[in-house]
Parts: C-alpha cells; sequence; structure tokens
C-alpha cells in the first residue's frame, strides 16, 4: 500500500492555519499516489494543547476540522490525531484519538491506551485510556493503529504499564503498523526512538509507518524524523530532522534500505536549538530579537543561534559595557558581529546605574557593595534590553545556561530577563562544545571568547571559578541529580566530594523561587527546568 | 474510641522538623487520653512534595522518620501518612499511603485508591492506584481507612471515577470512617467539603474522624478545619481554621452537636491571604517584606495583609512617586502607614527615569512616548525595590490582582517583580470586599484610597477605564472564562457583549508569556494563575 507520510509544523490552537496544511498535504500526498495520508498526534489542534482541552468549544473547533478534512477523502483515506469526547458516564472527558477518514466520513476512531503522565507529559490529566483493540480494514490490509506512546512498552518491557496495545493488536493478524506521535526531542530521544520502532517491527514481523510532530511548541521541540520500516527493522523512507516534510512509503515493494547517516548529538541540539527559536519567532508573530552581548561565550552562541534562526539583520546585539567589563568584552563582541554581518548598538550602563546609587545612598548609606549593587548592574542591562524590545518590537532573548540557572548564578529581573531561554537546557560545558560547532568551518565565534575564563563582570576582576566550582565538575554532579535523579548518597558513592555536593545540591533547591520567574527553557535534555520538572520551593530537602 | 486529630502545618521536606512535631502531637494527644493519633495525608514528608517524590534518597527518609516516629507508639496508636514503595514490577513507583503504627511497628498500611490529577494535582505522576479494600481492626474496632478524595465519589456521583472505596470498605462492616486529607482551600471548598463528609456520614451510617493538613505550600494553602461527624452528620468536634490543632473526639458518647458558625468565604480569603504571607516567609526563613506603596487600593490591601501576616515593623513600604503620581497618592499612602504604625520609606524615581531617557534618546530618536516609557517607570520602581530587597534581606511582595494578571495589564520585570504575589488570585471586585472587611471595625485603608478611580500612574491622567473595561463586567467575563471554563459562543448566551468577550478572550490568551515569568500567587479560588493552570504560550486559541 502508499501510504503517505505527513510531518507537518503544527501550531497549537490555530484551526484555520492548522486545517488548511493538512487538506493541502492530502492533495499533494494524493498527487504522488497515496492511497493514506498519516498525521502526527493530535495534529489538527497541535501538541500540548494543554488545558485548552478543558474547553468544550476547543473540542468542538476539533470536530468541525475533521468534518472538513473528512470531505477530501473520497480518492485518499486520511489518518489524523485529535481528542474525542469520552461517551461514557465515567472518566476523563476525552480520549486522544486517531480519526480514520474516507469517502468523505469518519470511518474509525482508534483511542490511545497508554497515557504518559511524567516528565513534560500530563495526559492523564486529560485522558482516558483505551482499554478494547480493533483493526481497521482499508483496501484488503488491515491495519494496526497505535498512538504515541502505546509501541513504548513492546514485550512489556516498560515497569510503568500494565497493557501492551500491539501484543493484543497482533492477535487479529494486522499486516502494518501505523503509528501517530508527538515525541519531543532530547539529544537522546532520536537513538531510543529508532530502538523502539525496531524492536515493535522484529517482535510482530509487520512494517511500521512512524509519524511524528515537526516543530517546537515554546519549550518543547518535535524534531520529526518520521519513517517507515519495514518487518526485518529495515528503513524504507527517512524523513527530515526538524523539517516538514510529506513523502510516500510503499509498503508492498521491497526497497534496499537507503544509507542513513545518523546526525551527531552536537548537531542535533544545534539545530533543535535553531527551530525552537525561529517557532517561537513565528507563532508569536514575531521577526526580531535583540539581545545583550556581553563578550562571553553564552551570549556569544545565543546570538549564532538566533541569525540562524532569525536572519543576521533580525537580530540585534545590544552592548552594555560597565566600568568593570574588560576591555576584550567590547572588541571581542563587535568581532563577533563583524563575522556574522548583524547589526549591534552600545549602550553604556553607567549613567543609570550611578542614578541608582545615588538615589540608594540615602538609604544605603554606607553599607559596602555586596550583591545588591552587583544585581543593580544586571537589572540595568535587563531594564534597557526591555526599553529597546518595547520601542521597537524585538523579542529580548535570555542566554543564561543550564549551570547557571541550576545554581542560581543570575539576576532575576536582570539577566533572567528575556522571552526565551535559548541555551537554558545546555550545561556550560555544552556550551563549548555547541561553540566549536558553530566554529567548525570557519570561526565565527572569536577565539578568545571561546577560551576566557568566565566571568560575570559585575565587580573587579570577577571570575565565576571564584563563586562555583569549576564547570566540568559541577556540571556533572548537575547531571546525575537533575537528569539521572540521583541523590547525595549515590552522588558520593560515585567518587564525588560530600561538601561539595552538598553544596551543589543545595544551591540547586535553593533556588527554585527563581527559576518559577525564568522564561520557559528550550528543553534539549531529558530533563530540563520548566514544565517537565517541577518542585516545591520552600520545601526544605537537601536546602 | 478516643481519637486524637493532629492537625499540623508541616513542611515540605523538612523530615527532622515535622518528625519532632508529629511525636510531640502523639505525646499531647496521648496525655489527653487518645487511643489513636490520626494525621493528615503525606504528612510525613508534606503535601504537594512535587518532584521531591522522584528521589530515592527522599522515600528514603519517610521510611526512617516512621520507623522513628512508630518507636513512640507503645500506648497510642498513630495513623499517618507517607508515600510507600510499589512492590509490584510494573505501575508507578508509589503508593499514597496510610500507615498505621502501634507497639512499636508498622501494622497495617493503606493505599489511596482515587488519585487527583486535575487543577493543582498531579498524583497519576507519581502514585499507582489501590485496588484491594481491607480494615484495620483496633482495640475491637474495624477502621476503614480513607485518603482525601477517596470520600470524594460517594455513591459514584463523580463523573471522575468508575470507583467508591468506601462502598467496598462498608461490606466488611467498619465501625468508623478515618480520612486523611491534605485538601487545600477555596473560598468554595469548605462548603463543599462539609457536605462531602456529611453526606458519607449519612450513606453508611458511620462517624468519620477527617484530619486536614493545615499551612500554606507557596501557591497552596490548607485551610485546616478538621472534623469529627458522627454518623447522623453531626459536627462533634471542629478544630479551627488555619491554625494548628491537636484535638481528641470520643466516637462511644453522643454529644451535643456544637453551635458552629461558619464563617464568612471574605473572611476566609482574608484569613487565607494572611496565613499564606506568614508561612512563605517562615517556610524559607525569612522575617521582613517590602513592598511599594502606590495609593491605590491593590498595595494597600497587600500591606494590610503583610501586617497582619508578618507584624507591623516587619514589613517596609516604600512609596515612589513620579512626575505623574497625583497628589493625593503620597498623602493617601503616608495616612495608610500612619494608621497601622508600620516604616515607611519615599524614594523619587525620578532621576534613575530620567537617566534611562537620556541614555535611550540616541537610540529612541523622536519617536513618540509610549509604552517603553510607561514600562521604564515600573521597571525603575521595580529595580528599587529589589535594590532595598537585595541590600537588607527583604522578600518583595508583589501586589498584582488577578483581573490585571487575566487581561496582562502589569509591566513585566516592574510592578509584577516580587517574591510572592498576594492577591493574584483576587480579582480587583473581590479587592473592594477584602478593604472593606479590613476596615470593618474601623479607617485602617483611608476612605480615598477605597473611591478613587483605579489608575497605574504611567502618564497624565491616566485611568483603568481608559484601556480597560469597567472591572464590574470585566471580572464576570474572567470568572466565567478563567473558573467556570466557558467559551466564547456560552458567554454571549448569558448576555455579554460579543465584541467585549472577544476582546477580553484575546487579552487573557495572549498574556499566557507575561504570566508565565509571574511570582507564585497565592491560590483562593478553584481556578488560579499558576501550577493548576496550564496553558499554551504560543497557542492561537481565541488569540
Amino acid at each position: 500500500m502508499k501510504i503517505g507520510l505527513a510531518q507537518l509544523n503544527i501550531h497549537v490552537g490555530n484551526f484555520k492555519a492548522n486545517t488548511e496544511k493538512i487538506i493541502s498535504a492530502l492533495h499533494t500526498a494524493e498527487a504522488q499516489g497515496a492511497e493514506l495520508v498519516v498525521y502526527s498526534e493530535l495534529s489538527i489542534c497541535g501538541y500540548p494543547s494543554r488545558d485548552f482541552l478543558e474547553f468544550d468549544d476547543y473540542i468542538t473547533k476539533c470536530k468541525e476540522a475533521i468534518i472538513e478534512i473528512a470531505a477530501h477523502t473520497s480518492q485518499t483515506a486520511v489518518l489524523i490525531g485529535a481528542p474525542q469526547r469520552n461517551p461514557n458516564p465515567e472518566g476523563k472527558d476525552l480520549f486522544n484519538s486517531a480519526w480514520f477518514l474516507y469517502q468523505g466520513r469518519v470511518q474509525h476512531i482508534t483511542h490511545k491506551t497508554l497515557l504518559p503522565t511524567y516528565d513534560v507529559f500530563d495526559e492523564c490529566r486529560y485522558f482516558e485510556a483505551n482499554t478494547t483493540f480493533e483493526l481497521v480494514e482499508f483496501k484488503g490490509k488491515k491495519l494496526a493503529i497505535t498512538i504515541c506512546e502505546d509501541i513504548w512498552n513492546v514485550g512489556n518491557d516498560n515497569p510503568l504499564y500494565t497493557t501492551c496495545p500491539m501484543d493484543e493488536l497482533v492477535k487479529l493478524k494486522p499486516d502494518i503498523m501505523l503509528n501517530l506521535s508527538a515525541s519531543p526531542f532530547s539529544y537522546q530521544q532520536h537513538s531510543e526512538r529508532m530502538n523502539v520502532i525496531r524492536a515493535n517491527c522484529l517482535r510482530y514481523n509487520l512494517p511500521m509507518i512512524y509519524v511524528n510532530q515537526v516543530g517546537a511548541q515554546t519549550e518543547l521541540i518535535f524534531d520529526g524524523g518520521s519513517v517507515a520500516v519495514d518487518q526485518k527493522g529495515d528503513i524504507i523512507k527517512q524523513l527530515k530532522f526538524f523539517e516538514e516534510e510529506i513523502s510516500i512509503a510503499d509498503t508492498d515493494v521491497s526497497h534496499p534500505p537507503p544509507v542513513i547517516h545518523p546526525p551527531s548529538p552536537i548537531s542535533l541540539i544545534h539545530d533543535a536549538l535553531v527551530l525552537g527559536i525561529r517557532d517561537y519567532f513565528a507563532k508569536l508573530g514575531f521577526k526580531k530579537a535583540v539581545l545583550g552581548l556581553s563578550g562571553g561565550i553564552d551570549s556569544a552562541l545565543v546570538l549564532c543561534l538566533a541569525v540562524e534562526a532569525l536572519g543576521r539583520d533580525n537580530v540585534l546585539s545590544v552592548l552594555l559595557p560597565s566600568a568593570f567589563s574588560s576591555g576584550h568584552s567590547v572588541e571581542d563582541s563587535l568581532q563577533l558581529v563583524k563575522n556574522l554581518g548583524s547589526p549591534h548598538e552600545i549602550i553604556s550602563i553607567e549613567a543609570p546605574f550611578q542614578s541608582y546609587l545615588d538615589t540608594l545612598k540615602p538609604f544605603f548609606k554606607e553599607l559596602p557593595f555586596n550583591v545588591a549593587e552587583e544585581n543593580l548592574q544586571a537589572r540595568v542591562r535587563g531594564t534597557l534590553l526591555m526599553a529597546m524590545s518595547n520601542k521597537f518590537g524585538y523579542i529580548l532573548l535570555n542566554t543564561t545556561n543550564k549551570s547557571e540557572a541550576a545554581v542560581g548564578y543570575g539576576t532575576l529581573y536582570g539577566d533572567m530577563c528575556g522571552g526565551l531561554a535559548v541555551i537554558g537546557d545546555v550545561y556550560k560545558t555544552q556550551v563549548y562544545e555547541l561553540s566549536r560547532y558553530i566554529n567548525r568551518n570557519a570561526e565565527v565565534i572569536p577565539f578568545n571568547i571561546i577560551t576566557k575564563a568566565p566571568s560575570a563582570e559585575l565587580r573587579p576582576g570577577q571570575k565565576d571559578s571564584d563563586s562555583l566550582p569549576d564547570y566540568d565538575i559541577l556540571d556533572q554532579v548537575l547531571y546525575q541529580y537533575i537528569e539521572k535523579r540521583q541523590g547525595p548518597k549515590e552522588l558520593v558513592q560515585m567518587g564525588f566530594d560530600k561538601p561539595l555536593v552538598d553544596r551543589i545540591l543545595r544551591m540547586v533547591n535553593m533556588n527554585e523561587w527563581k527559576r518559577f520567574q525564568a522564561p520557559p527553557i528550550l528543553r534539549v535534555s531529558p530533563k530540563a527546568f520548566g514544565m517537565g520538572r517541577r518542585m516545591p520551593i520552600e520545601g526544605k530537602y537537601l536546602g
């Protein structure tokens, strides 16, 4: 059977644009001979729609879109994700469903069985789980339809679940497996996903059409990479990563497997961040970004990513030197914007900073310079950047990295300002890796920015290493605590120094209040700060 | 049986303090003749512990605390809430359990059956549901133990659930129902809760001991109000609201029902907010607050609440007048702090504001005064307040009300600064009600503050009504949209003007990005901005 894989960038709640895009993809696939076109999970409304799903009007709009799309299925069938109201008197109001449309009508509805409710997923908040299993017959083939998580308990090896939907469906002797997914990117997700798809094909001796959503939805970046895989587990069609694509796979023809070069993890992170920026702006209806360029590596990297996402003319760098800025900071920043060919301004923070000091002098009296004055400088910068943002309609990009965000090394309402935290899920050590990747063909980020010792430059001669452990060690401890949920005992058993472990975990836990007010962070790891990590602010644990 | 109700203020993750408090309450109740002491849900670690529950070390610490407490149960039994590891190979890692401790040992563990996963609740994220039902026998009585939500499907009338735990337990012929709760306050929760408890007593013809957590955990305020109710549904013991209490109820003696005067909703909201402030500071280890006093009603109300919570000497008001402040603003503010006897400072924003305008002039050129300059003033105020906070160790209180938060009428990093949004779940019309309640005995808030037209005072002669609908109408539409999840069609059917409805809903949806970075908001309604309302930022629905 000739099946179209429609890997589309869906805009949450934008029913008009989504429906047009879906119908256009149907006609494109039809023109290429598709008999059936498969779309991603909940692609009528976009994933995740979150609490929009609690509005009756929202569910009605989904149904109206389905009826509109069904009218285009006289020749070619459509399998597409949308919520369905639960007709039973008990249980959650909705199912997360795959709608099979053909000859103008809804022919069959399949509900999702396994509802992820962990990390960034809240599906038990909205959906009732499926408990019955049927195939769909179409043109002489029996189709086993599953939705995302449904294939992630292959052979019942996932301890979270007691059901394996494909184990049930295979008893009905299907010919093809079809999976509709909205599987967000993390740097380890790509290889895990392919392992799961292959394991399903081999276990059931069936081909699978796997269609994933593409595009970013604020924090979550969907990487696409949809595939058709044959019953031997060989890829017969690989769709692009981080781009829309409509492509046809013929499950009846045996293909020589194409040569696939799996992209490197660092290139995937890079591409994910670029898409994350691009979609945040596009979906909010903005074109231009502003950011503060400090001369350090974090803002240099964010500038390069933003220029790739939005175009060199659309990213304004503002240099905001102070008395504590090193001479190199301005020179290095100027070299970087010159390399990129992007616009910049220089705004000194001295006058407003001094004005604050004068205004506050009667209250601060002779108290020594401390964190209050350090934060003041950061807040003057934040305020100047926001003034440019408000006056000219830029979105301010935040340049905090994950290591800083973790330990609270940043000023709320200062360098923590911004509409989007581009590298807030990228540890400092990964910031260096990404910067070297940016420079893979030429020195875009000046070498001096990469090699200088990190500094916030908020007092004379300040270095990050004055108050933080070395990033090499810090990032390892943070990774084990945040991504791997290892506690103090386990960390000491791994060989980390106990006082250091206690100090780092204490810093992480004591700064939940600060992260609560941070901008949304583009998620590229299996555990990012944001919607997938929900911590008490006042909790006293390890704090 | 003489049963102690231990209504305690638990600090999430503070195992040492919690365990000491629990043991002390046990001895207090024992001294009053208690044979069994009942505590609230998950009181070993505090509710909600959120993702701390994913740390193995955290669960181990819970178990260690249980062993320590059990050692004190040679005379008097304890029924207390704590997580238990799920011993089964499949399902979530934990149960939400009630531990029955007696004679130094764990005698029985009961698991929660109904796991709320909506609004502020995420229990399916962490816990596996119970499916088996047993009573606990103690001193000749058979105890039916349930946890919080378990009693909220009385007679299977709750459409969310397919099981009614008490319907199962009653088949085993219990003598007494015991419920361990962590039921957060909202202004309608108190009466609903009593209806549910009474309905259980009447349906099963059994008495119930209901022990609720007290104390605030950042956004959530637990109001206590634990009760013992007899089989006729009459209250035989009513514990205090918003305070710790240890009290004994004898289920074998028939009491004349005490005369209960249910508190008014507005007094409950008032008391909830005071406790919310007090616990936020106490649990973070802070004593002193600062806030900007504008001369408007919102900051006046927050000041009064903070003075009640922290003491008059611990709340510094800062008046931050500008050229656009009306003469009344300063006079009214001075009268208020005089009435309260609390300290104040006056810091003019003119010099830093002018310094920003001068610094930005080469970039803004001759562009007209607009939102950029308005926001600058708000950000100068935010920066000055944060400077005072940083220099002297105050927490800044945010004074945004729910109506403003809803429509995005506020400046991010300006008046949206603060560690805690005290009235962020209180509509403007409720702000007036609360202010009149504050003045119920004497004019604390000057009459002029209550009667003047609301204004942000960011440009000459500005009034809220220039850009917002009248608060009477606005609040009704917001309430239907936010609390009742009514969509545009339903609102128009209720008689609201369609263009107005469209405009208001659009403002709410377009400002998710701003609320994302707002401080935590004390929740006093059934649907507050914050952890219980999860909306896409880039969503295009109604936006």
